[in-house]
C-alpha cells in the first residue's frame, strides 16, 4: 500500500455571523449561559449560500492556496447531511465548477461524521494505487434545518465548508482508522426530509464521551501508540464539554485537544476540515507529527483516524 | 490485494404492480406504444413501503437464502437517490434491523449508478484486507418523486431494492473498474428536494449509448479482454433502446446483454442488483464466468466493472 498525506485544507464560512446575543435576547438568557454550557460564542449561518456554493468556494481556495492543478484530482468525495438536491450531488457540482475532465464523484450521507468515511475511502483509493490525488469535502447548511425556537439545537449549530486534498506520498506515513456505526441508537439524533434536526442532548453526551473515547483507545492500543506520541487530537467540534470529557477519559492533556468551536459552533461534517485548516494557518502541524482525527454523530456513526502529517 | 467474489444477491419488490394499461388509459396511448419505445410492460410502485423497509427486506432475504450470519458483515453501503431521511441513513437502519454489533455504514448518493461506486468501495475494503464481508444495497422509491403526468419519466420508473453480499475469496478472481463522472452535463437528469425527477430523454440517450459504450471499451482494452471472453454484460436497466445500442456499439451479441426491464422498469440504483439476483435465479452465472456490470445516470455518473463470478 502507498503512503498518503494531507496536502492541504481550505474553508468557506458564510458572511453572516450570529453572536450569542441573538439567542440571549430571544431566550432571555444570561450573558455567559451559552458559552459556559457549549463553549460557543458565535456561529455562521448561510443567507444565500447553498451547500454546493460553499463546497465549491472552499475547494477553489484550496487549489489556489496550494497552486494545485484541478485536472490532477482523480476523485471528489463530499460528506454532508444537508444537500439540497437528490441529484446531482455536491461532488458533481464541484467537478462542474472546476471543469475537471476525468474524475469520479461520490456524495456520502452518513450523519455528522461522513467526512471520516470520505477520508478513509479516498485514502484507500490512493493507498491501493488506483488513484493519486483525491478531495474530501465536508459541508453543511444546518441553519436551514433548524427549529430556531429549539434551544437544544439552534444555539449549537453552524454552517460552513472545509476541503481536504489528499495525495500519494513517497515518504512512509502512518495511517490507521477505526470506524464503526451504531444504527441501533440512531434515534437520538435524526433529521427527516422537511423536518428539523432533533437531538437528545444527554444521550448524545454519553455517546460522544464514552463510545468515542473507547473508539480512540482501541485505535491507539491496536497501533501501540501512547498519549505522549500524539501531538494533537482533532475532534469533531460538537460541544466543549464532550471534548473535555474525551480528554479526561483518555488521560491526555487538554491542550492536545484542538478546539475551535468558540467562533464556529458545531458544523457537523464541516467541523474537522475547518479545524485542520485553522491548525494549518496557526502553524500547529509539522511533518512527522502524529495526530488523531475523530468524528461522531448522527447514524450513529463514529470513527477515529491516526495519521502522520 | 485479496480476491473478492459475489456471494449472492436478493431483492424486494413492492406488492403493487403497475401495468402499461394504467398509462395507456391515462395518456390515451396505443397498446404497444410504451413497450415499443422502452421495453417496459410493468413496473412496481411502493404504496406503504419505505426505502429503508425495502432495503431491510432484501437484505434479510439474502442472509436467509445464503444462510449467512449477519454478525459477519463488516460494512453496509447503500446507494439511493430517494432516502426519506437526512439521517440516519438507510445503511444504519439495516444495521439496526439486523442488530449487527460491529460494522460501519455508509449511504451513497451519486445518482442512478451509486451502486457501482458502492460495489467498488466495498470490494476495495475487502481486497485491501481491512474487512472480510460487505453488503452493497441499491434501493429506490422513485414513484414518490414522479410527476405522474410527465410521460417522459412516469412510464419508465419503478421502485425496488437489491442487495449484494461480497466476500473475500481464496481463489484468484479478476476485478477491474472504470468509474467516471461528468458533472458538467449534470443538468440533463436532476431532482431537487421536494421536486420531481427531470430527464432530458434525447441527451440521456446519447450519454447512455456513446459515453457508456466508450467506458466499457476502455475497460476491456485496459484489461485486454474481448467480446468472446465476456459471458454477459449486465447494464443498468434504463431503456431497451439504450441497451440495444450499447450492444451494437460494442459489436457484441444482443443475447449477451442481460435485460429484465420488461417487468420492473428503470429502478435507478436497484436495477443492477435486481438483475444480478434474477440471473442467479435463472442459473445464468457460473464459477469463472467473466461479466461486465455497467451503471450510468444522474450526476452524470457512470462506471463499468469487469469481474469473475
Amino acid at each position: 500500500m502507498n503512503s498518503v498525506k494531507i496536502i492541504g485544507n481550505a474553508i468557506y464560512l458564510p458572511e453572516n455571523k450570529v453572536e450569542n446575543d441573538f439567542f440571549n435576547n430571544k431566550f432571555n438568557l444570561e450573558e455567559n449561559w451559552i458559552y459556559k454550557r457549549t463553549g460557543i460564542k458565535s456561529r455562521y449561518w448561510a443567507k444565500d449560500e447553498s451547500a454546493s456554493y460553499m463546497a465549491i468556494e472552499a475547494t477553489k481556495k484550496l487549489l489556489e492556496d496550494k497552486k494545485f492543478d484541478a485536472q490532477k484530482i482523480d476523485c471528489i468525495v463530499v460528506a454532508s447531511t444537508t444537500n439540497e438536491k437528490m441529484m446531482p450531488g455536491i461532488s458533481f457540482e464541484i467537478q462542474k465548477a472546476l471543469n475537471i475532465k476525468k474524475c469520479f464523484c461520490i456524495d456520502i450521507s452518513s450523519g455528522c461524521s461522513g467526512y471520516i468515511n470520505g477520508l478513509d475511502i479516498v485514502r484507500l483509493y490512493i493507498a491501493s494505487g488506483k488513484i493519486q490525488y483525491g478531495l474530501v469535502v465536508g459541508v453543511e447548511v444546518l441553519s436551514k434545518y433548524l427549529d430556531i425556537n429549539d434551544i437544544n439545537t439552534s444555539i449549537l449549530l453552524g454552517d460552513g465548508a472545509g476541503a481536504t486534498l489528499l495525495g500519494k506520498c513517497e515518504e512512509s506515513k502512518i495511517y490507521c482508522s477505526n470506524i464503526e456505526s451504531i444504527g441501533q441508537e440512531g434515534d437520538i439524533l435524526t433529521c427527516s426530509t422537511n423536518e428539523n434536526i432533533y437531538m437528545e442532548g444527554k444521550k448524545i453526551y454519553k455517546f460522544g464521551t464514552i463510545k468515542v473515547s473507547e473508539n480512540i483507545k482501541e485505535l491507539m492500543k491496536e497501533n501501540n501508540i501512547n498519549n505522549e506520541e500524539i501531538k494533537y487530537i482533532i475532534p469533531h467540534q460538537s460541544n466543549i464539554r464532550i471534548m473535555k470529557s474525551i480528554a479526561n477519559r483518555l488521560g491526555i492533556e487538554k491542550q492536545k485537544i484542538y478546539v475551535n468551536i468558540e467562533e464556529k459552533g458545531n458544523t457537523f461534517n464541516a467541523s474537522i476540515p475547518i479545524a485542520l485548516y485553522q491548525m494549518e494557518e496557526e502553524n500547529l502541524l509539522h511533518n512527522g507529527d502524529k495526530v488523531i482525527i475523530v468524528g461522531y454523530g448522527g447514524g450513529l456513526n463514529l470513527g477515529s483516524v491516526l495519521l502522520e502529517i
